[in-house]
């Protein structure tokens, strides 16, 4: 049998820790080859690169340990998956893994998030896609607790295929082997971030500021990403982008527009 | 009674005809106040400035027709949000408007959208929020024709709420006032684009691209934004971010993930 082709990418850029184990773990299952960032892409959401050049580097970051076709792409995530899809591959890819993020994915963070954005525009062209975050964002995060449940959902989505319009966010809690207690299926949680802004003044005396806050959560429901995480569970959220609010329609159709 | 705070932000930057525009129709309906990006911020999608400071100038660009408050931000879209939500307005919006963004925000390219982003980033603080857009790239776009549509759905919004946990994506086709039919409460088409990479070579000998492409639509339904705005209608989506693809969820449970 063929093995299946691999597109791996990340939004942490090409030399993260993070896309090295994701990396290592795919070779296991099918032939991997890599299109990331080559340089960090957090928080950069679904944006694309179209008021600049896209610049692309054939290299290999690490050579004995995965030796895999691998291209650096000056762009965003969802750049990569589009550099990837039309000018790199050979072929369309069997499946598309994101990640692992060093950091969490979930809930509202799936909006922000570079590493879903990436598998999201695979999933627009098509192609199963899986994002996969760590709840730590440490650079020395340890990734090999779960190993076993990423290849596990990579090759169950691999045989049963991924529902069309859906791309799976798979958020992982910083959790020991032991601790993990195994993989849910979850919605996501509601929740928002409470902005602080760190308001300095530069040398020069200008003001300018710095975005921080505090993550809350809105929702007590123990169907969600957040519950499965804080009780050691990976969580599973099928994702869509058809953003259609599809149960307020009728609604806003007694508005009465015209 | 007292004049609604309306929130005007927009991604083409501060500077663009069509958040000129908005801003003028919405000084009919309240208090302005404007919090807009700096430069142009197209296709930066939910994009946030995580690593890097931000800059804002309280400024006035066309004083003698709009004299509201305005500021400009270093940012993205969302990030002009966030900022006028926590630093500069010194209470909550009544409303955010986002737009007249010059280009389609409909079917797919809701994904890319900056314009919708700071919808959506108003929308998840419960603030209700409304994107515009103009099915017309060009700077010197005739936004007039619009302009009685915008007012009616801005004052409907304002005084039946927009549902929890939705935002408007309003888009309008190229068309003169006699042309345009109405106004249609629709879905989010199903489409992608077919990228096309132009493939150059710098003066030092080194490969870019540019991302070009070509907007495929892959629906059939009469029930579409691409529909309504291709028969003259203006195109009213309710758009979420809770993007938990609901139906999916029992299928995956079948999949014996432990």
């Amino acid at each position: 049998m063929k093995k299946p082709l691999i597109l791996v990418t990340n939004d942490d850029g090409i030399t993260a820790p993070g896309l090295r184990a994701l990396i290592s773990y795919m070779k296991e299952i099918g032939d991997v080859v890599v299109v990331a960032p080559d340089s960090p892409q957090s928080g950069k959401g679904h944006a694309i690169t179209i008021d600049n050049t896209l610049f692309s580097t054939k290299l290999n970051v690490n050579k004995k340990k995965d030796a895999s076709l691998e291209y650096s792409c000056s762009g965003t995530p969802a750049d990569c998956v589009k550099l990837a899809l039309q000018e790199l591959l050979d072929r369309k890819p069997d499946i598309c893994v994101s990640g692992i993020n060093h950091g969490s994915n979930s809930s509202i963070n799936v909006i922000y998030s570079g590493t879903m954005s990436a598998a999201i525009e695979a999933g627009i062209e098509g192609i199963p896609a899986i994002g996969f975050s760590l709840c730590d964002y440490s650079w020395e995060a340890n990734f090999d607790p779960a190993e076993k449940a990423i290849k596990t959902i990579v090759k169950k989505a691999l045989k049963n295929g991924i529902p069309k319009g859906v791309v799976l966010n798979v958020n992982i809690p910083k959790a020991s082997k032991e601790e993990l207690k195994g993989i849910k299926v979850c919605r996501q949680a509601r929740a928002n971030w409470k902005e602080k802004f760190d308001k300095r003044t530069s040398p020069a005396g200008r003001d300018y500021y710095w975005l921080t806050g505090e993550f809350e959560l809105l929702d007590k429901g123990e169907d969600t990403d957040e519950w499965a995480l804080a009780n050691n569970y990976i969580s599973v959220v099928p994702t869509q982008f058809d953003l259609t609010a599809h149960h307020a329609i009728q609604g806003l159709n007694e508005w009465g527009f015209n």
